[in-house]
């Protein structure tokens, strides 16, 4: 089922006013609080002059609960494809039986790359122990650990792939300055483990480098996530923008929201090369729904977001400096109510009254929002880089096996040798345990065997014979990893003790 | 240079009183400030009659500069691994140059497989926002992402290999819990992403479960790490033992310590099966050495846990009520003096006298611990398991292709096919692409090529024909990972959309 409803006719008197084109967006109103929140935000941002046609599809619980496993019809996958921008509500995935979630299908399958988080304390009117805090968690959305490729290759031992790209790099911390550029911050922050993982992490920060150089208007710095996340949690005030690779941009964006003391009031952007989708970042409450008690900010949040992201930014402002506003006025609905700093308790439709009755209004106390000026977000598509020389010099083999003697393994392994592929180390969870090994490592029954060529140059038929050899002499490779140099370079990592 | 110094001479006293019998151990004076922080812990416990003989090596900076890119020697590494306990003092390690980090080194091949951060609040001692708190970080400490194993294979994609095994859940999960028990702790919590990671981080979480069913008298939960993550920095009053993978161990035990506002004044243990280690978590502080101004509270909370380990629990358990109470009584060193609060500003060995005068007295204020009549842990060696029977049921093969459409590809690889074996899914970054890609999907050069046989049993020479054949046809496999089924279950992971 699909709704057209043209909210832009009945405000067309505000639209009217704008110089940017319509925009046709489409919206789910999701299930629980969703309807009632979206109705209000509309109503916030549509009042404000917001310049969007709307086409509404259905999304969510009663879509799961007809069969489709993906919570979304087909049709409604077309719209949201067709509009590009995706304006969604929370919904109910029913537990158990497979049923996969929607935010993670959208994600990945629009490669909407970016996942933006403000997180902002609303001190002395939200209680929190972060009284200045006013960051922004940009986060790499599509790849690293969550691309989600496990195996489990022996008895003991469980692999996942972490994969960092070089366009997954460059489009997020482009996007990170873009944003900063756009919202008027100061500073953009990078976090990676590049001690340790001196690679993908390493083509992280490599990255960030290359592209702060081209916003020198904008401070930027670097920072271990260990010792980042431990200063971001405790004076989360030295923060401005933070840009970060998938897995640690969900951890850290969970606790800077949570620190605000205002998650249910946060919205979030994914962002993609063609598509994007605005939420809140709460659920949706089922058991609260259908009581005009909701708050709608997460959601009108989010709306926010989708606004300067479409380059309406002036209506953006306007309705996020009404919503701070009506904040400070002492104007909350329940879940935020407190004796003695609230003065107000109203439902959802209330709420979203008195913003709009505050739009043009800025806070006073609050830090007003200033972005009605800036331009839009410069996004160039990513374009693939010319090729590098790649040379094959050598190739790890894990294989199975139940012993504890590393040097007994290296004389089996030595079995797989040619006079032009030799054995040069073994190592197990990465620690060299062959030749020169230590006892008191503890070994798996996950070992890789490292075989380089005696003059630095393999040929990848040798990997067959390396492995027909193996299966000929009853070891069991499980898995193989090529070593290769780039433009001259070794690309993979040594031993640990190497 | 090695040392002998027997401390326990002079202290016989003490010891005489005692029932368990001497400890041999290994301490490292460090640099910076290490000799004087060292000095003063040593003093104290040897004054509560810790049963303990000393055996002094020389690490760090020297040994460094004198060309040992270890920082330790051949002679200094066989000390360690005689006695096996060992009491190390900060060290620097020169900046550039090669030189290996002795800590990652020593955990490394001593199999130190266990982290344990105790995370104190000292409130209203030592200012924190976070005054209820008292929280142990038991990190994962061997395998993980950190087993440092890198390959970048195309021109856009690095790979890093998470790890996790049994054996390393085992033992992490064990150690929480026995540690939990000698120190009377309530509850251990496990924190993972496994909604993601369901095969690696779900091992650790199914490994938690398990054992933790064996101590019935201790409280478990799970929280997935983010959630989880944005809890423990807001509300640690929650969480008492918290046991986690190694990355998010390393990012969350700093949290944990900066926020308790004293992360100059913790310590921390590096355990294994054979051997220990335990220190300050702060550095050398080299501008301030030699002045009697350090605080030695951190390497003293290195010694307590030391001596915990070893089982001299009483000792342990009387040297940290009289530093808590010593605290208490507003004896600080110039770190965390403070006007108002503290009472009486000490240098490094005042301090430590002040510690001796108070042993035998409890806090009244902080709360006083309690471990004196507690049992050693209980660590059995890890057993291996029966192996499991293990079917090859299919094969990946990581395909460098610098084209965009998957069907173009498809076609190509289809070549590879044999009537036995098909192809049967690419991904790109572990999203579907083929068949029934979506073009909004991102792809790098870096493709996943599932291969599957017909009749669900796939031969390891098959394998080998893939890659010859691909050899052939010019199609430029990088690496494989072997599909396999354990015990007749598949252990790999879907395409997403898959």
């Amino acid at each position: 089922m699909i709704i057209y409803i043209n909210y832009s006719l009945w405000i067309g008197i505000f639209a009217s006013q704008l110089r940017h084109t319509m925009t046709r967006i489409t919206v789910a109103k999701g299930d629980g609080i969703g309807p009632e929140i979206m109705d209000a935000t509309l109503k916030i941002i549509m009042a404000a002059g917001a310049d969007l046609e709307i086409e509404e599809i259905e999304v969510g619980e009663k879509v799961y609960l007809a069969g489709n496993t993906a919570g979304i019809a087909p049709e409604a996958w077309d719209t949201i494809r067709r509009n590009k921008v995706f304006l969604k509500a929370p919904i109910t995935t029913p537990q158990g039986g497979g049923y996969k979630s929607l935010n993670v299908t959208t994600r990945k399958f629009l490669g909407l790359y970016s996942n933006v988080r403000p997180c902002v304390s609303l001190h002395p009117f939200v209680k929190t122990k972060h009284p200045i805090m006013d960051i922004v968690i940009v986060r790499e959305n599509e790849e690293d650990l969550y691309a989600g490729i496990e195996h489990q290759q022996t008895d003991e031992v469980v692999q996942c792939l972490k994969l960092i790209s070089r366009p997954g790099c460059e489009k997020i911390v482009r996007y990170a300055f873009e944003f900063a550029r756009q919202q008027k911050r100061k500073k953009v922050t990078c976090f990676t483990k590049d001690n340790i993982m001196k690679q993908t992490d390493g083509l992280f920060h490599k990255v960030f480098d290359e592209i702060a150089a081209e916003y020198p208007d904008i401070e930027n710095e670097h920072w271990i996530i260990d010792i980042g996340a431990a200063k971001m949690a405790d004076t989360p005030e030295q923060f401005d923008v933070i840009v970060m690779p998938n897995l640690y941009g969900d951890v850290l964006s969970d606790v800077a929201a949570q620190i605000t003391g205002s998650v249910g009031l946060a919205g979030s952007a994914n962002i993609g090369e063609t598509c994007s989708m605005f939420e809140a970042i709460h659920g949706s409450a089922p058991r609260r729904a259908g009581q005009n008690t909701a708050n709608p900010s997460g959601l009108l949040q989010g709306a926010v977001m989708m606004l300067n992201h479409i380059g309406q930014t002036a209506i953006a402002e306007k309705v996020q400096n009404a919503w701070l506003k009506t904040i400070e006025d002492g104007i909350h609905t329940n879940d935020i109510y407190k004796e003695g700093t609230s003065k107000q308790s109203v439902g959802t439709r209330e709420f979203a009254d008195a913003v709009i009755a505050n739009l043009g209004q800025e806070p006073s106390i609050l830090k007003p929002v200033n972005y009605a000026n800036s331009a839009s977000l410069n996004l160039p598509t990513y374009k693939r880089k010319p090729a590098m020389k790649k040379d094959l010099v050598g190739v790890d083999v894990f294989v199975h096996w139940a012993g504890t003697d590393a040097n007994e393994l290296a004389a089996q392994v030595k079995r797989m040798e040619t006079d032009h592929v030799k054995l040069t180390m073994i190592t197990n969870r990465g620690i060299k345990v062959w030749p020169d090994g230590f006892q008191e490592t503890f070994c798996t029954d996950h070992w890789r065997c490292r075989f380089k060529p005696s003059d630095g140059k393999l040929e990848s038929k040798e990997i067959i014979g390396l492995l027909s050899t193996a299966l000929d002499v009853n070891i069991d490779a499980v898995k193989t990893e090529n070593l290769y140099a780039f433009d001259g370079k070794d690309a993979f990592s040594l031993g640990q003790g190497q």
